[in-house]
């Protein structure tokens, strides 16, 4: 019973058959194979305009460089306090960005609005050159809350954001199950929307180690392959990450994953609202692929003495209320692996406390 | 009626004219002169153990430099939310580290305490290797909100911080106000109260430009040279800086001017509190030199008009309750070169409100 | 005919094979699965010490981040003229160690000399500290030139670094072709040869995207972790690292593939030797897998035209005097996919000149 | 007999009495008061344009951000290889710039040639990705041997950077020597040969701490306020930097004192150049205020012994075969503080050996 997390699945078979597949013969190396050239059109397909498109083996280096190709000394990013690149990238972006503070702001279930980024944008504004200058916001899609923005949802931020002259940011770790979850494009999702720069996520939904940086505006993207190579991340066999993405792109493969996970996590959430002891109850009700719930700390310790794998999670500012004395908020996360065995297996554990 | 700030003043008499009297003939350049040398002796006495110290054209580079010897990969300082390293230095101290992040506690007048220390370190160290690791604390003496910490107090701060295996930094940018509003010795409010690093503020206090980065733990100060070269702060004529603070420090002249500042302050806080018209209130009891009040929109525009210079200031989170709607808090700063009749003035034009 | 370089093959079956196979079912991310530790381990049975191993996707991130454990501001790192760290990694070297500079010895065919490092360092020290400070010493194994060391010249170089109080790396990209070609064992030809950090190269030879650094001082280990989470390149399915090293290292496959591709290169060498129609000579004996000759531009001209996949190089400025007027250097690569019939089509194509 | 440097000598009269005169009265901070606007204007005047311009402490802080100004990831800056910011200032031109690279250029008497450059330039463009990309070129003007740049073959290095697509930076730390000794204009000198961004030096000449780094391309200046915050070099009481430059350029003291000390220079030069008894001679003619020469090891020791203060003086590459076995090459610097009988005393100390 696998709930920790999507990275704990290996790759998807069609996806490390088709590494395989490629790695035949000899090809161009650092990006510059017939391979790699295809992939990377593929992705105007998929986002219906011409992007550029850079590969990378972690979200952590994608976020990163996304981020610095919107620096600017003394830069300010906007983002939820929960935000992955503000508290679980070890402060990758602020290295490569030779220190850009990630402004937190608050919000419920992880999710940021026009409103308050508007206000921490006037803030920063407002303490003139000491307090630097804004240079990005990012939203994360799914948010760490396991919630969604709507397109709509996309947009308003986005005018907020450019309306002060900044770039938007998504973090898409998990943009397959957003976009699963929602049923938009993904062209809807992300530029039609705003968005200026999209981290796509292929690594926690079946890939080996593979995430986009897809970039909406050229002057945005103009000194990423500098970048890329400077940080170390331009691999020498690159037709290796474009076989995982042609794979993974192809006859929708990555949404098929997405909607599979998700599901799961809709099954998984229902047995845990169906517990009528009261064991476990859920936090909120998920939107993509993480559940999140509560429980006595008694119950969360069961659970795992019975071979339940899942994130004792540390309840977002905004959340705290909705815990207990006594009690635990835990994070169960579903994949393109999870299978509805596994789903039965947590209810029958649930079931045993 | 100059309470703008207390970087308004111009350089004290005695220390211009020291360094005019420093000036003559040839000297070693680079932190090499006699006079260089015997200065930096000086702070050994001063604190009564030896030291290292390192002088400084900005408490910006001061601050950063002092957070850069604790530095770590992912590192994480901890301070107030309103801590000036944070929120008014531009990213220096993210820069010069390499991106460490600063991390903010809340908390009430501008003070850290043990408990909302010893919480936001145990926070970050439950993120694990991505949250990144611990490596300093930091507090401001006199605080952003014009506050002190006795010496106790930074005891049981340091206590925290050291349990926690990181460096405790002071920003004594207006060290000499509080050591005047003290009383205590140097020493007993830095390293016997387990500070291993203060930035000694001399700017603020009656210098041109002169802050000195005093360390008290060897280890810490092994690379600060380097540093300093690599940040261009290395002075050329560094006598220059010698001769500030030798007159600074000379016959307690840095105690002298901060207890003047200090006095004036109370002295303005006592006009305040004596308008019993109520157009403005203090906010809460100033305690070096540095007097917080609340007013009406319409008051405060009017002493602006009637030739008061001071700043409108955004109210910290834990004081935003205090202003009520249509009222708006101020900052007013004393410094070595107020003088008595700028608080008449300033009772004046109060008066006739 | 591919000999442009050992990276335009694709990864070796065995290793593709093993990749595929550890990838069922789940396990745990970031370093931490069972394989991962298994591995590890593997390399202390290597290296015949205990050492501290972490896997990188690049050469150019291991390079970086093995000197960056070295790092002191104003670091100074020496280093061939035409080092692949100084020419060839876009400045990753400095990027990660915040401005480190990587001074260039000259000397013929790739190699540092005792002397000329020796004489290096001291012109450094002699600057002050102006000149900022030596930190490290790197030599490349196999060279930029397809030329070895031996152990005992290893050695001496090691005494000179050491004596200087700094480290030395050695950037094993070809480390595989080295050990073939010498025969002694990996840990004669680096710790107990005075190698303080080690790149142990698996891409060029058999590997899709696998670089291991090897540590073999503690001290300098202790904040790889955090530095490389920080550089975006901890792979949160990092068994799919681990299980590359687990084929790349079972049964000495490594050595067997770097055997295989200095065959290759012998064998390719023979044939140019043998030319005595002279369009191509030999530039110097290779010693390993890189062949590096020199011909009429015409002929190199026509050797492409026939499908001969190689490099022109640029001569390095030791061996600028070999090229005459009209003439190109040119570097052929061998590797573990290169077959007899190659050399034999190669062989063919020169004939037909 | 003061020769070791120009950074010896304190500040000039004028320029100390300016300073402490500026100092009255209240001021606003931060680069914002009359004075400081006033001083800013009067820089486009003495280049007869309108330019952006920004005061230091050092040569190094505006060296470093001047070259931020051009940076680009991977970046290399090409100059010779004696220039201070390659091999003087503790890498703190790769630091501020996140690691570009300093590639030395060799040439006789510190001058770079536009073949030269152009070659260089070219050999880094030959080496693509790997390679990173050019950024900037950068001269210096009076150069690191002393001698001069006519405005001509400014303008002709100039061509080749700008064909490049890339900045000039000139240091003139001695600009002021350089424009007494060349008779040019200010803007003859430098934006109209082609210099984008120029570091015009005080402290080697008077003032006691006061470098101006003057940008003439608006596009290039847009981030230094906020660079030069992020770097601490932001004086808060930035009036006593304003006022240094005040008196620097009234009636033109800045050109008087750099031609006093040129001809001081002459003068000694003049002495050396008559010592027929050949203790000492002159490596090459002096074109500004220094002064190369090389004699026997004893005799310099014996001038030392003397009371002559000068600097044994690595020679430069190119320069190495003027300096025989057992002899040293020395520098004597002359500033605005050296007097006619410092050059006569020497002359005794020299006739006496």
């Amino acid at each position: 019973m696998h709930f920790a997390s999507d990275n704990w699945a290996g790759a998807h078979e069609a996806i490390a058959e088709n590494a395989v597949r490629r790695n035949q013969g000899f090809a161009a190396p650092y990006g510059k194979s017939d391979l790699d050239r295809t992939i990377e059109t593929t992705f105007n397909d998929l986002f219906e305009t011409e992007v550029d498109v850079f590969f990378f083996v972690t979200g952590t280096a994608a976020n990163s460089l996304a981020l610095t190709c919107a620096n600017r000394p003394g830069g300010v990013v906007f983002c939820h306090s929960e935000a992955h690149i503000r508290v679980d990238e070890c402060s990758a972006p602020e290295f490569f960005t030779g220190g850009a503070k990630l402004e937190s702001i608050e919000g419920p279930l992880g999710r940021l609005t026009p409103d308050s980024l508007a206000s921490a944008i006037a803030h920063v504004r407002g303490g003139g050159l000491n307090a630097g200058q804004p240079m990005a916001a990012s939203v994360t899609q799914v948010t760490e809350s396991g919630t969604l923005y709507t397109p709509e949802e996309v947009a308003a931020i986005a005018a907020v954001t450019h309306d002060a002259g900044i770039s938007l940011h998504m973090d898409g770790a998990r943009f397959a199950n957003a976009i699963a979850a929602i049923g938009c494009t993904p062209a809807e999702m992300t530029w039609k929307s705003g968005i200026d720069m999209l981290t796509f996520g292929g690594t926690k939904n079946g890939c080996w180690c593979a995430e986009a940086l897809v970039i909406f505006r050229r002057d945005l993207a103009a000194q990423v392959q500098y970048l890329r190579k400077r940080a170390g991340h331009t691999l020498s066999k690159s037709r290796f990450m474009a076989a995982q993405f042609e794979a993974y792109l192809h006859d929708d493969l990555w949404i098929t994953l997405g909607r599979h996970a998700n599901a799961m996590a809709a099954d998984l959430a229902g047995v845990i609202g169906a517990d009528d002891r009261h064991h476990l109850r859920l936090a909120w009700e998920p939107q993509a692929n993480e559940v999140f719930a509560i429980g006595t700390a008694a119950a969360v310790e069961a659970l795992i003495d019975a071979g339940v794998s899942l994130n004792r999670w540390q309840a977002p500012r905004a959340e705290r209320h909705l815990v207990g004395d006594g009690e635990q908020m835990v994070r169960l996360v579903t994949s393109f692996a999870t299978q509805t065995s596994d789903v039965a297996d947590f209810a029958k554990a649930l079931a045993r406390l």
